[in-house]
């Protein structure tokens, strides 16, 4: 199998190296990943300034690219551009922190395989909720056994799977549970500052507020599951569609 | 009225300047939007630096706010930081280029109305197609007409317009119509340059593939109808969702 790998934490992240290492056992392994962290890029192309790529040599002794793009860009730029033949798989990740609930829209791993869905390409988002001294060995593990999972019920065109692993030790997840995106909101926002100068400037924070549904990915998250939503990329509310048409919009 | 207006295209940009001049009759106009041209940053977030802003004159003498920050910065910033008490109306644009289809997804215009949508605000994003020098004259009049219709008859918490104006002559419109994100893929995604060190580049580029659906917004547009998509930001794909319960995924 031919696996293109790319994230949003940079293409020196420990979650891509532990990715790639546990990919391999797959098949043919490119990474193209941003030259440096990137997080809550989210679905950024660069069409104000032309992408640069350089290659590099991974740790696991493949070649990879460094792009000065975005993990958008480089999907683009790895099907257009680099690859000779379209990946099997695009994987994306192993992100440093969860993608649930709006970090979805915000991430810029969760971008990346719903662009490769935008390409036609088979693809899933994992990210594993801990920013620190992350052990990515589960996750990568779990990486693989989803992509052989894949192999043998492909998603329909134009889906990925977005797939959050709790930060906790491998023994103590409870199981994987099949969730919807969570619609909780932020509490807190942005936190204000006073530079040497006394100007102000802000940090964006925000703490996940409560979700009352079982059945969402914060949810399932919080209660020690790995969390695997299926994701698309059609915004329209349909189900408003209808009401606006009768509501008279049209003329 | 307490209207707050940014975009994607910076505060300097004439979209901007006509959706203020005539935001101007529903009541009190704030502006807050990038300093610079952001467009394409679709819904990124400032997490790994700062944001700062400066207040600054608008042409039609409004206090203005230009953010160092993304178009969803500015919407967390007006809310939380910088107006008194929250708008009753957040207008996103008028962008400069549609917006139809996946453009949606890479829009910063957009995005900063879907941010409005998740700090539970009322909300629109509306685009021109036209990239030359636009007569945003028209487009910014139906702001308006939509701002005074969506305080009669307010959507559900949580999901937004995406209005997109045909770039011809008002006489030439044929009229509005009720659309769904076109799912078009594009045709051509980079084309590579050198510059003059010899050294190659990348421009991501992209024309729409024609599109069977009559009812997508990227048809309507094409038509010459204004396109309204009402969107919303949970991107599950709960058809998936039960068919893969359905699989056996759950452990």
């Amino acid at each position: 199998m031919r696996v293109l790998l790319t994230n949003d934490d940079g293409v020196a992240a420990p979650g891509l190296a532990a990715l790639a290492e546990s990919a391999r056992k797959l098949g043919e392994v490119t990474i193209v990943a941003p030259a440096h962290e990137l997080s809550g890029v989210a679905h950024a192309v660069s069409i104000t300034r032309p992408i640069r790529y350089k290659q590099i040599k991974c740790p696991g002794g493949e070649v990879g690219y460094a792009v000065d793009g975005t993990p958008a860009d480089c999907v683009k730029l790895a099907v257009s551009a680099i690859l000779p033949r379209p990946p099997e798989l695009v994987i994306s990740g192993i992100n440093a922190g969860n993608n649930v609930g709006i970090n979805a829209l915000y991430s810029g791993t969760v971008a990346a395989a719903l662009e490769a869905a935008m390409l036609g390409l088979p693809a899933f988002a994992i990210s594993l909720d801990d920013v620190g001294s992350a052990d990515f060995t589960m996750a990568a593990e779990l990486a693989r056994e989803i992509a052989l999972r894949l192999r043998q019920r492909p998603l329909p065109t134009g889906t990925i799977l977005n797939v959050n692993v709790p930060g906790i030790a491998p023994g103590l997840i409870k199981g994987i549970k099949l969730t919807h995106q969570s619609n909780a909101a932020f509490t807190g926002q942005l936190e204000k500052r006073s530079d040497p100068k006394k100007r102000d400037y802000f940090w964006v924070i925000g703490e996940f507020q409560q979700d009352p549904s079982p059945f969402s990915d914060l949810s399932a998250l919080r209660d020690g599951y790995v969390a695997i939503t299926p994701l698309q990329f059609d915004l329209t509310d349909y189900a408003l569609f209808e009401k606006l048409k009768n509501e008279g919009w049209e003329v």
